[in-house]
């Protein structure tokens, strides 16, 4: 009898808390120009190196004045004019009665405290005042100085994931390049002797290796580095060499050969090198079979000195495509992000409108192919369907899925037009 | 007085339906490595090269069988064994009485009909006897040859972006390389006299230019191949000498210079070169002087022959980062998609739990910078909530979020634990 599985949540906490022991690894960082490094993980702090905003600064196009003044409805002489990137010390301090145009940007004029916008106010002859209809306070429509970050702040952390607006941040600050970590190494084995290369001409009872590619594209997409394996034959001495060519990678991931089958060899094999297993299957569908372990590795040659890695987290996936790519997404994904030093592990999941009924289990979690439209105009709610599928080997169903529909354990059917989870690619 | 602005729904259909035009564009076509392929826009069918799958297929670890037979819980002798990968027509049709050995993925012998289950039969004496608790039917754990595709099908149809189920179909129906369309040049322009290089000290009104990088990862991140022009000072010559600049573009994304402003001199620069406008502004925040419009443009020298790249559209977003990413992701990535090809243009929203209150406006569509949880355990659903901000320019707090929330036009507070629309990164 095999042992008790886990549910979705207790073998999810074992991979997280092991996420969180990866997380404090030493690992290698590199520089990286800005225009590449998108996507990447932060290796160090930034900070910002004067204060942001830099001076009390517009957010509007209008007039710089004293608020006091302008909300009485005085008739203030326009008495200068400020754009953009123009500096201000020399001209002097804004006088009594009087207003300097100013430009969304611009360094507000000492003396100003507030910024009118052009569109509330009556501008005549060298002149504005403002509509009847309108008032200003003190402060409105300016950003003072050091109000988003002062200079020595970190504004940017270790373990940070530089999409667009970190981008931006760290370019704002002057890093023209940034440290960020290396990516993982993860080691792709391939098993099952119905596989050739995608290249081969498949017999009548063979397949072609899709995981090989999938598990690839998987890995760069989750900040790794693939390292594909050659694919082992089902036999012990193949599984036994194998496991030894994937010595140096930091994550191992092994598809096929991990269900109940006479001759689902890998855990042998694993068992045999010395892997310590902290599960071997989970009460989810699909990925039932599911292995996550660690093995006693020497140490890379060109870990940092005092790196400890000689820890190596693996993962058996069942061979089926469906079941690797969504046991890949929950468990995997987050370990993978845990060794490249990310400080949001995932995985990813949403929320959308289920579009028809969905069936559950009493004892599975369900992931189910789906798409969702993810879109649409405003008043529109993202809406998702399973995709009618022959199971966890079809490919054709699964490449229409941009997510998995998620049907918690115990719940025996999902109705339309309820608000469900579904786990992002 | 400035023109009626449309709303967001308003102006989000007059970018889909320029888009839609946008997709019956002919494009270059390249020839990639599945390897490399990941991300890209699918330029021609791809097609099953023999049945999917190519056999009947055992989804089970257990022994083929008639289902007849093995649900009257006869005792069936064991007369065979067929792994994954091994032919079978050799061996003859399955005798009356008698059930094989079988490994998931591999061909269920001819005469079986079932296949029963490992963990669901008795074995005894090198026979086995369904066990009196189950049943099976005909089919049961089979799919016959052909049911995910046919020989010659469609499988994967131009426009598909080939995300990893995608990948995983292209190999497994022997495509080694795959064709895919070219990705579109995006010219970039940041205008601004405040704007100073990332690499140059910022004088005291100046700043760096923090939407030149950004862009360009949010163009590389929607599938275009960004173009970064050098920055253009606010005025009429720099600016007609930039636009020229953009002339080989199939897209153009100007930042800066669109609001009310007295030195706002992009879309009289636009017009100038002849700019037909489709909006100069929408009723959403940030991104209120959002303009898209199209050029008449020379066609580029390596177009395909007889492509009527001749127009070229353009946006011009406002220079704040917040509001430039806010417009980027809402308008320019569904015109970028379609340029790419692609057949889901975006953007892409999801839906999350609100953590607290968030207000809205009467008169406008609020995108405000938030952070989701995006996911945790099954039992918690992914929560969003606006980071408290300085307003458009500040990246400090822009840099804290993974999304924004959407709070639509009329609604005036969305409340603590709704079911809101975010829209992703």
């Amino acid at each position: 009898m095999s042992p008790r599985l886990g549910s979705y949540d207790e073998v999810a906490e074992t991979v997280a808390a092991k996420a969180r022991e990866f997380a404090s690894r030493r690992r290698a960082i590199e520089e990286l120009q800005l225009g590449l490094a998108s996507g990447r993980i932060l290796a160090r702090p930034l900070h910002a190196d004067r204060d942001l905003p830099p001076f009390d600064r517009s957010t509007r196009d209008g007039y710089a004045c004293r608020a006091a003044e302008a909300a009485a409805h005085q008739s203030l002489r326009i008495v200068g004019s400020i754009r953009a990137g123009e500096a201000h010390a020399s001209r002097g301090p804004l006088p009594r009665g009087a207003a300097w145009e100013i430009m969304t940007g611009a360094p507000v004029p000492e003396g100003a405290d507030a910024v009118v916008m052009l569109e509330h106010v009556e501008v005549a002859g060298g002149n504005i005042r403002l509509a009847e209809s309108r008032g200003v306070e003190a402060g409105e429509n300016i950003v003072p100085r050091g109000a988003e970050a002062r200079r020595g702040d970190e504004v940017l952390f270790p373990g940070t994931r530089l999409a667009p607006p970190q981008i931006a941040l760290a370019a704002s600050c002057g890093y023209a390049a940034v440290p960020v970590f290396a990516r993982p190494r993860v080691a792709i084995l391939t098993t099952g002797d119905e596989l050739v290369p995608v290249e081969a001409p498949p017999g009548p009872a063979q397949i072609r290796n899709s995981n090989a590619p999938m598990l690839a594209a998987l890995v760069t997409a989750a900040g790794g580095k693939p390292v594909l394996l050659p694919k082992a034959a089902d036999d012990a001495e193949a599984l036994d060499m194998a496991i030894g060519r994937a010595e140096k990678a930091d994550l191992f991931v092994v598809s096929g050969g991990v269900s109940a089958g006479k001759f689902d060899l890998v855990e042998e094999a694993l068992a045999r090198a010395g892997a310590i297993f902290h599960f071997t299957g989970a009460r989810i569908q699909p990925g039932k079979p599911a292995v996550f372990g660690e093995l006693l590795r020497g140490a890379a040659e060109d870990d940092p000195p005092g790196g400890n890695r000689r820890i190596q987290p693996f993962f058996g996936l069942p061979g089926n495509p469906v079941s690797s790519a969504a046991t890949f997404l929950l468990f995997v994904t987050p370990v993978l992000a845990a060794l490249a030093g990310a400080s949001e592990p995932g995985p990813r999941f949403g929320l959308a409108r289920l579009a028809r009924d969905c069936k559950g289990k009493a004892d599975l979690t369900r992931f189910v192919p789906a798409h969702c439209t993810f879109g649409g105009t405003a008043g529109e709610l993202p809406q998702v369907a399973a995709i009618p599928t022959q199971g966890s080997g079809d490919l054709a169903a699964f490449s229409r899925a941009n997510c998995f529909l998620v049907v918690p354990e115990g719940v025996l059917k999902l109705h339309a037009d309820e608000v469900v989870r579904i786990l992002l690619f």
